[in-house]
């Protein structure tokens, strides 16, 4: 199986960790990048790319596979860049990580072939750090790779793509858009919200971080603060694609802790914590 | 330095820990313990404990250091059994996760006497699991250990306990038992909380763990969901004695939660995420 040629978008973390997955798992015959003209000189030193270009349309020119790893709104001016250029049968995907803002573009600027032409996904991989100076070809092992399809039928290529997926060690789960986005406010948007917000009321009461007082707690803290290290920028991408449905999520989260704070002081709450407990328990790493 | 006899009553994950660690470091001539028969007959067997009582007063008895390793309620009704028991010179210490009633306990028990004969301790080491079975003498091997003294004065038995507590790995952090419990609030409850609401949100949202949709998530959710494994009886005990100071934090969250979600399309919520990262950055594991 081989996905042939190869074309990467932004070679940062993701793009550049699936340009070295691809290449490990021999699932290539050629990787084009695409990046200012130093990553793609890095990316060349690393062995993650045979050729590159820092024009996104020339480097998708030939190709018969292209990812598309920068934020969502930069992918979508890019699909739009490129579209006149894709060769004939050649699938375009990308790596955001909300999907409806995509998928909606994609119609727009392919019609009745967006689901022949276009086949969006989203790798829940990723780390708090980025760049192409921290990607590994091990990034995407283990992890889901959601792929959000945006029509019915066996397309040839799609099949390509999901093996190529599996050949570097993550699982394809199939989604809508709209099911993916609502989803991700819950399991990844909302827990990101609750570290972050966490973070501004210990700056709140503590003043920062250095505070003598802050050196109680065990370790509970460190993990709950975990994802408040992430990208804002990133997060700031993520929320304007997305907003509805993590406003949407947060209320609901305020609703069920204002009535666990309610419910402190009588049988409630034990009930509440068991539940929670049980829940937890079925949601895997 | 040796603590010479040492008392251990309550033999979990805490007491057994404790026992195991102390032995090891090589700080205790006697370790007597005090629990159930079989667990008492268990403690022998791993080596933790050298004789043992199922009576905490004859346990306590002959004694210079009792660590008090059960709840905090069962810790004020033991402490307040034995101190007619306790041998002059003996310091009664404790494990509790709040320090303020234990504290008050102690004062109402020992009177002018309680600095001397009381020293209320909350080592911040603990997992999501319980039980003598999982006991293991590194427990507390790199973790803050907080000594919360009732009045002023240096009493010599208190620097042995500080050195003893050090010998086993851990770091000794000075704090009044007010001040403890205002920052466990924040640093320990507030974090529990919010994990335990998170999967109550998602219950409510996915209706069990296993729904297929639950698929889609990275391992920031996992991290979020860690602590809401934890065991209900026991925070059912930490929020009895601490409802105050963790209504107080919850709120206070609630408050900065709604300002992120208010914040979602303006340039005031990149600025926040950028205040939570620097202060989460010092927050050491």
């Amino acid at each position: 199986m081989s996905l042939n040629r190869v074309c990467i978008i932004g070679l940062g973390l993701m793009g550049g960790s699936l340009a070295l997955a691809l290449r490990q798992a021999g699932v290539a015959t050629q990787i084009v990048g695409c990046g200012r003209e130093a990553l793609l000189q890095r990316a060349r030193e690393m062995g993650a790319i045979d050729a590159g270009s820092t024009d996104a349309g020339d480097a998708a020119a030939e190709c018969d596979f292209v990812f598309l790893c920068t934020p969502v709104e930069t992918s979508i001016r890019l699909m739009r860049e490129i579209a006149p250029h894709l060769k004939p049968g050649a699938l375009l995907t990308d790596v955001g990580s909300t999907k409806q803002a995509f998928a909606t573009a994609a119609s727009e600027i392919f019609g009745a072939e967006a689901h022949e032409r276009v086949l969006p996904g989203h790798p829940l991989a990723g780390r708090e750090v980025s760049g192409l100076g921290h990607a590994a070809a091990e990034l995407y092992a283990g992890s889901v790779w959601v792929l959000t399809p945006l029509g019915v039928g066996e397309v040839a290529s799609h099949g390509m793509l999901q093996k190529a997926i599996e050949a570097i060690g993550a699982r394809v789960v199939m989604a809508g858009p709209e099911e993916h986005d609502r989803t991700l406010a819950y399991t990844s948007h909302l827990p990101q919200m609750l570290s972050t917000a966490l973070a501004m009321t210990l700056a709140q009461e503590f003043g920062e971080g250095q505070n003598p007082a802050m050196q109680i707690h065990a370790g509970g803290l460190r993990t709950m603060l975990r994802l408040a290290g992430s990208d804002p920028a990133m997060w700031e991408q993520i929320v304007a694609s997305n907003p509805q449905n993590i406003a949407a999520a947060l209320e609901r989260f305020e609703g069920e802790l204002r009535k666990l704070r309610e419910s402190l002081s009588d049988a409630e709450f034990r009930r509440k914590f068991e539940e929670a407990r049980e829940f937890a328990k079925f949601v895997k790493g």
